[in-house]
C-alpha cells in the first residue's frame, strides 16, 4: 500500500465537503466586497523569496532545481506572486486594486495541530490606497466573512497594532535600538517568560529600563499615552492613522470585534503600518487564526511603482480549529436530493426522471450496479437521500412512480403527469 | 522586473472571472449527478508513477529530493492517487464511489498552443462497478457539461472505442503480436503518414497484409463484422459490452454526442474497457480535447482488492480553446451590481447602505480611496457597476438618496426609507 508523504492530506467527500462548504462561504462575503478573484502559479523563481527574505528562507521551502536548470520553489505564500502581477500590469490596472484567492502554499515545516506541508489559504489583498477605508474593508470583510461562518464576538477578536507606533516608540528612546529586532521580540512577547523577552529587548539595543518603561506603555489603553510618551511626529501621525483606522471600521459597522493590542506585531518584517492578528477569545487555538495588516514598500521593493498596499491571508487550518472549538464547523456529511430506484424494464424512464430533475438542478443518483430493489434502498440510505422515486413495471402499467420518504419511510404513488413538475423540489409531504 | 514561470500563467481577474465560470458550470453538473468532491495532495512520492508507469516517466516529472530524502514528485495526473485514496480506505467506502476534483498538474513538457507545465483537469471517476450504465454515465455527465458551457453536437463529438476490441482483433491474428505496441501505433493513426503508421503495426508484429486488413476492418460501422473478422469470444463480448454502453448512453440521453470510432485508443495503457476522446467536430482544435475510460485493473495494481474504474479527466485548456472556437467562451469581465458613491460626510450613512445591499447578497464597492464625485463615478464605471447609489449631504438632508443607472447615465431620486428595499436587486427602472 502507498502512503502519502507527511504533512499532506487527502480529503475524502464529508470532509471535503465542510472544507467547501467554508471557502463557499468566505469567498462569497469576499465577492460582496468587489474583490477578484485571480488564479496563480504553483512554482516560482526561488529568488522572487530570497531576494525578499534572504537565502535562510530556502530551508523552509520546496525549493529545487527543474529539468531547465532553474532554480526554483513551491510557492510559501501568495504575496511576492501577487507583488509580481502588480508590478507585470503596473499602470494598467484600474485602482483600487482589490484581488482574492483560494489555494494551496507549502513549507517544509514541522507538523502540529493546525500545522501541515500543505496548507490552504483565501488571501485578500487592496493595492493603490492607504486611505483608512481600505484597512477597515480589509477588517471588515475579514470579520464578516467569520460572521457568516457562524462565529461571533464572544468566539474571535481581532488585535490591532500598527508597526509606526512601535517603531516610532523605539526610535524616540535614547538608546539606539535596532527596530526588527525589537519588534520580532515583541512578536514574541507571549511566547516565552517575561525574563526572556526583556532580554531579547536588551538584546535589541534597549536598556533594561527602558525595556520595562516600553512594555508598560505597550500596555495602555489610552493612545494619547504613547503620543506623550514618544513627543515625536512619527508615533503621533501613527495613532492618529491608527484611529481613523479603527472610525472606519465603526462605521464598517466591525468596531466590536477589533481590540487594540500594541504587541501584536506579526512576524513578517514587510509590514508598514496597521497589523492585526485574529485570536480565539477562549484561548483554545493558541496561535494566532491568522492576521494581515499594511505593507506599503513591498510593490516598489519588487520593481514597482510606489504602491500602498493592505491585506490579510486567512488559513484554512487553524481556522478549521477554531470553527471546530466554536461548535459551527459544517456537518461532515453527504446528502441527496433524490435517489430514482429502478426495478425491472424500467431504466429508459428512470433515466428520464433523473435527467428531468437534474435540470431542475437537484443532486439525483441512480443504479450503476445492477442491484436489487433492497440494495438499491440500502444505497440510497447510504447516500443520505431524502426523497425516493421508485420506477417499478407496476407503477409504469399504472402511469404512475411511488415516492417515498427515506426519513419516515413513508411512500404514495403519484400519477407520472405529476412527477416531476415544472418547478421546486417536491418531497413525500407534497403528495401524501 | 520578475518573470514567472516558462509554461506557468497567472490569471488577472477578468480572464479568472471566465475560468471560474467554465468551472462551476462543469461542477455543478457533476454534482447533479451525486459525484461528491475530493481534495488532494500536489506532492506524492516519485514511485507511485514509477511503479506504474516505469522509470522513463521521471523525465516528464518535476521531481526531486525534499528537504527528509524523499524522492517525490509534483503530481502530473489524478488517478494514481484516487487509486491509493481508495485502496486505503477500500472496504470502508459505500460502492460505487463517485469522485470528483478540480485542480492544477504539473509535466515539464514542451509548451505549445492548449498545452502548458502547469494545467487545470476536472477529474471525474466511479469506482465499484462494471456495469455500462457507469460508463454511460461518465459520458452523460461529461456531455452534460459540455452542453451547459453552450456546446452542441455541432461542435463535439465522442469518438468512442475498445480497449478489448482492439486486443482481441490483434489478438486474432496469426502473427504473434505485441499488442500495446500495436495499440499505440493505432493511437498515432491520425497524427502519422499512412506508410509510417503501417510500419509501426509492422514493427508490432503484424504482416504488411495483416496490417492492412486489421485497418480496414477498423474503419467498418457494422459492429457484427468485427466479430467475423476476428471469431473470438473475447471480440465478441467486447462488441457486446460496446454496444451496451452504447444503448445505457441513449437511455442517458447522450447516445448523439457519441461515434464509433475503433482507431480511437487513448495513449495510456492502463485501459481495459470501453476507452473514448472528445474532439472538436471544426477540427480547428487538432488534438483531442480530453479522453477517458475504463480501467479495472489499476487498483489491484495499486494493491488494493479488484475493482472496476471509470473515468474521464477534462483538460481546461484544450476546452478552453474549443469554447472560444465555438463562440461560447464567457465574458472576461467584471461586473458590479453597485457603487454606492459618497459625497461630503456621508460615509456612515454610505456604508451602512452598502453593508443592507451585500446582505442581500449584492456585490457592492464603495469609496476605499477618498475620491471626489466624478473620479468615483469613472471608478463605478470601470467596475461596469450596473447602479450607483448617490448619498451626497443635500441627498441626506432631503432623506434620500440618489439612483443612477450607468448604461443610460438618467437618475432620480427615492426615499431612504424605500432605498434598499426589503430583497431583490432594484436598479433605476423600478424607481423612475
Amino acid at each position: 500500500m502507498y502512503d502519502g508523504l507527511k504533512g499532506f492530506r487527502e480529503f475524502y467527500p464529508d470532509e471535503m465537503s465542510a472544507r467547501r462548504a467554508v471557502t463557499d462561504t468566505i469567498e462569497d462575503r469576499i465577492r460582496q466586497y468587489g474583490f477578484r478573484e485571480i488564479g496563480t502559479p504553483a512554482l516560482e523563481r526561488t529568488q522572487l523569496y530570497t531576494d525578499k527574505s534572504g537565502e535562510e528562507i530556502v530551508e523552509e521551502l520546496y525549493a529545487f532545481e527543474d529539468k531547465g536548470g532553474r532554480t526554483v520553489a513551491l510557492t510559501p505564500e501568495l504575496t511576492p506572486t501577487v507583488a509580481r502581477m502588480v508590478v507585470a500590469r503596473g499602470g494598467a490596472l484600474q485602482k483600487p486594486i482589490k484581488w482574492f484567492s483560494t489555494r494551496p502554499f507549502w513549507r517544509y515545516e514541522q507538523v502540529q495541530q493546525g500545522r501541515f506541508r500543505e496548507f490552504y489559504q483565501t488571501n485578500i489583498d487592496i493595492f493603490g490606497t492607504s486611505r483608512p477605508e481600505s484597512d477597515a474593508e480589509i477588517l471588515a470583510v475579514a470579520a464578516g466573512a467569520m460572521v457568516d461562518l457562524g462565529l461571533s464576538e464572544s468566539d474571535f477578536e481581532f488585535r490591532i497594532s500598527h508597526r509606526d507606533i512601535l517603531g516610532g516608540l523605539l526610535e524616540s528612546l535614547d538608546s539606539d535600538v535596532e527596530t526588527q529586532a525589537a519588534i520580532r521580540a515583541v512578536d514574541k512577547r507571549e511566547k516565552v517568560d517575561p525574563e526572556a523577552y526583556y532580554e531579547l529587548l536588551v538584546d535589541a539595543g534597549l536598556t533594561r529600563s527602558e525595556a520595562e518603561s516600553f512594555d508598560a506603555v505597550l500596555q495602555t489603553d489610552d493612545l494619547d499615552e504613547l503620543i506623550e510618551f514618544a513627543e515625536t511626529d512619527r508615533v503621533e501621525s501613527a495613532v492618529e492613522n491608527l484611529r481613523s483606522v479603527l472610525d472606519a471600521a465603526a462605521d464598517f459597522g466591525v468596531r466590536e470585534y477589533c481590540t487594540i493590542s500594541l504587541e501584536t506585531a506579526r512576524g513578517l518584517d514587510y509590514y508598514t503600518g496597521v497589523v492585526f492578528e485574529c485570536f480565539d477569545t477562549a484561548g483554545e487555538v493558541s496561535r494566532s487564526v491568522f492576521g494581515g495588516g499594511r505593507y506599503d514598500d513591498l510593490i516598489e521593493g519588487y520593481g514597482g511603482e510606489p504602491t500602498p498596499a493592505v491585506g490579510v491571508g486567512i488559513g484554512h487550518e487553524t481556522l478549521s480549529l477554531l470553527c471546530q472549538r466554536a461548535g459551527v464547523w459544517p456537518d461532515e456529511a453527504t446528502r441527496t436530493d433524490y435517489y430514482v430506484l429502478s426495478v425491472g424494464d424500467t431504466r429508459e424512464v428512470s433515466l428520464d426522471i433523473a435527467g428531468e430533475l437534474r435540470e431542475l438542478g437537484h443532486v439525483v443518483e441512480t443504479d450503476l450496479s445492477g442491484r436489487g430493489f433492497g440494495d438499491q434502498l440500502s444505497y440510497a440510505d447510504g447516500i443520505d437521500a431524502e426523497t425516493v422515486v421508485i420506477v417499478g413495471e407496476q407503477d409504469l402499467a399504472d402511469e404512475a412512480v411511488t415516492i417515498k420518504d427515506m426519513k419516515s419511510g413513508e411512500q404514495t404513488q403519484v400519477p407520472l403527469s405529476m412527477f416531476p413538475p415544472e418547478d421546486g423540489r417536491p418531497t413525500y409531504e407534497d403528495f401524501e
